[in-house]
Order: C-alpha cells, then structure tokens, then sequence
C-alpha cells in the first residue's frame, strides 16, 4: 500500500481525502491543515493534525492548499524523504524547492458538497524524478483511469484552456439566466441545450459543432439581437460573434 | 389520431419527421420540399412533394424552412383551414399572415445525422386562437415532455439566451481546443470539466456555480493569464473576465 499524507482541508483536500481514504492501495495516513476546526469534517478518514513538524514520513505527500501557500508549506517538508507533490494548474513544479517533487493536478470544478466520480477526472502529473514519476503514476492510476503526462508549461496553458470551458462558459450561463429572468421565463429551458452542446464536442470539434448567426454572418439576426441586449452584454455579443464570425 | 403535413427538408425537419413519423398519435400525411432531392431521404416517412399545390388538408402544417422563407411558404398556405405554424425562435408568429396561426419552437441545436431523444427537447407553443393553442400543445405533449407557452418577445429574448449558452459557449470551446492544440494537449482532457460544468448549473445557479481567477478578482492570475493568450483570445478574457469580476 502507498502511504499518502494529505495537506490541506479546502474542496480539493476534501475531495482527495475521500477518494483515498477508499482505495485499496492507498493507505491515507495523515490529514495536515492549519487550522484543526477546518479539518473536523475529514477526522473520520485520517488522523489529522495542524502541526507539519508532526507529520509521520509517507511515499507522497499531497499538497492541496492555495496556490499562494504551496510553497510555504512545501519547505516545510523539506526534510521528509517522500515525494512532495502539488495539485495546482497554475503553478510550475519549481515552486516545491526539494529534489523529489512533482505535480498531481486533477482537471475538474470541484464543489464543495457535490460528489464527483474521481475515475473519469484527467489528472495530469509531472515529477523532477523518474521513479517518482512512476510512483505518481501509480497513485494517479489508482483513482482514475485517465491520466496524462504533462509538463508546467503544458499545465498552465491547460489551465487557461479551463478558464475558457469552464469559468467562462458557465458566465454565459449567468447571461443566459439573466435574460431569461428579464423575460419570465424559466432558466430550465435552456438546460437541454446547455447539456446537449457540452456532449456534442465529444464527438465533433468544436468548430465543427459551432451553429449560429455569428457563423453564418447572419448580419440581420446580429443587429436585431445587439439591440436588445444591455451594454454589457451587447459588447460581449460583439466581441464573441466577431471571433466567431472571422473563423469561418 | 392529428394530421399533419411537415414543410422542409433540413436538420430540423428531418428530426421532426423522424419523430412524427413513429408518433402513434400522429399521422405524418405529407413531406412538402422545394427540391425533391433534398427530401429523398425522408420518403420512406411519408409521401413527398414539391409542389405546395398539392398539398392536401390536415390538422396542423408545421414549417421548418429557413427564417427567411417563412413567409413565403405560409402564404401559400392561407387557403388551408388547418393549423399553420413555424418552428423559429427568431421569428414572431405574425409573419404567418393566416387567422389559424403559431409557433411550434423546439429549442435545441440540432446536428444532422445526430439522433436526439425528442421527449427531453423544450417545445415552446403559441397560437392566435385558443383551441389551436389546444391542439398544439397535444402535439407538443405527444412528443416532449418539456412543453413551454410563450409568446413572441418571449421567444426572441429565449433565442438571444441560447446563442449564449449554445453558440458562445460553443466557441469558449473552440479557444480551449486553440490552446490545447498550441501546447501539444489533447482537447479531451477538457471533456470531463465541460460536462461537468454543464451539468453543475441543473442543480446550482449559474451565479452559485462560478469559481475561477476573476471571481476571486485574482489580479497576479488574471495578468499571467493575459500574458500567454494571442491578441484576440486576449481581449475575449479581459471583457469577460470584467464581467464575472462585476458580478461578485
């Protein structure tokens, strides 16, 4: 069994902690977070502790904490023997100042509360060792089936593609739901498009699936709709249908 | 068991004429297409025709033409005493120039040769007269078992809202697959937060839902991020990325 110790109390910990705390080859043998209130939800899955110098040695520790304290509390692992990963997009491997260090990022919107299949969440890893890689491999394996090698410089743009799918789509859903709240009508009559258009992609590109007035340069359709938006949403309709329109 | 003759031979259409064809309370008792060529595929549906002169009476004439044709389909409709309604989001019902008129708006992005399961797709209805408005929303009823009453500002505001969440978020699709293919990423690492993200706002709001850098207004990430983007992906970050700041 790998040993795993776990730092970090927020979504993702928590998401983690559980995944682990149920797999077969995962011993998850310590919990870390600053503040033992914080953590009182994960005590049934591990012995948790607010105190790094008490942390046990472990094959991985897994940093999940906030971009801005990863490497805070990566020196302060500096003297255990295990693997020292991270579980950001956004941050270089380089921050962890250890010669045994890597990256074990899950791409997925994790909310607090909401359940999620940890097997079909990608996890990208990367490792300044090879047979770390291998253990992190491992590990990411043992929780999903899709894992997937990639590089800091790879994993930023990854996570700016993700702010593109993710953050920003679901801004469109906000624009949806305000014109619909504008115009009594139920937000729930967009869901099946909503869903409809995120499945679609999985089976055609993107520009393939792409419909609209913007792509057919349907410029009387564009007029009439920018006439009835608000300012800030008639210079998002315009800006998007433009990039749309000079991709086709 | 309701009569009814389908005009046009497009992606809609054809998914309508699917449907009705194997409806049991529906008789699909003519296909009407400009071109015969165009509706070969749906003759094994019901007998086609090309010329409007021959259609025969029904209960309900539903028009899947294009926007622009609407009008010019439904005059030749105006000695028919049965229902003649289209199938537009963008269009109001009065371009039917016809007592016996309304609308028959399935909201959904149809893909050809992409089968969709009818029973989930909205249907949006409106009628001039009363017990057409009856008649309609029993078809409505026999194939969704989403069926909305609407009228036309109602609808438009509708159509504007699905460009928003089908059409741009379509294209945040597109810029995430740019990115990926720019770093040597697969786009379907991006899958599982796309689906998820779609999935999140049936239980959340779109408003509960959002995370990311500029709703934290994180400015170092948002700056980083603006940095990698070229300049068109770039300007379609800052304006959205000030939208969600606003909101919050």
């Amino acid at each position: 069994m790998m040993q795993v110790v776990l730092l970090g109390s927020g979504n993702l910990a928590t998401h983690l902690a559980t995944v682990f705390s149920v797999n077969e080859s995962i011993d998850l043998v310590q919990i870390y977070s600053r503040s033992i209130e914080n953590a009182l939800h994960l005590e049934n899955l591990a012995p948790i502790t607010n105190t790094i110098d008490n942390l046990i040695e472990a094959d991985v520790f897994v940093i999940a904490v906030s971009d801005s304290a990863i490497q805070e509390v990566s020196q302060k692992l500096s003297a255990k023997n295990g693997l020292v990963v991270h579980t950001s997009g956004a941050t270089c491997m380089e921050v962890i100042n250890n010669d045994n260090c890597g990256v074990f990022y899950p791409l997925q919107s994790f909310t607090a509360g909401k359940d999620l299949t940890f097997e079909n969440i990608p996890i990208c890893i990367e490792a300044k060792q090879k047979k770390s890689f291998l253990l992190l491999e491992s590990l990411a394996k043992s929780i999903s089936k899709k894992v997937y090698a990639m590089n800091s410089e790879q994993r930023k743009q990854l996570h700016i593609a993700a702010v593109f799918v993710n953050n920003f789509v679901n801004y469109m859903y906000q624009i949806g739901e305000e014109i619909c709240d504008a115009n009594n009508v139920p937000f729930e009559v967009l869901l099946p498009i909503i869903k409809e258009t995120a499945f679609k992609v999985s089976e055609l590109t993107p520009k393939q699936s792409q419909t609209g007035p913007a792509k057919r340069k349907d410029k009387k359709t564009l007029a009439l709709h920018e006439k009835e938006l608000n300012e800030s949403q008639r210079k998002i309709y315009r800006i998007l249908s433009e990039g749309i329109s000079n991709n086709y």
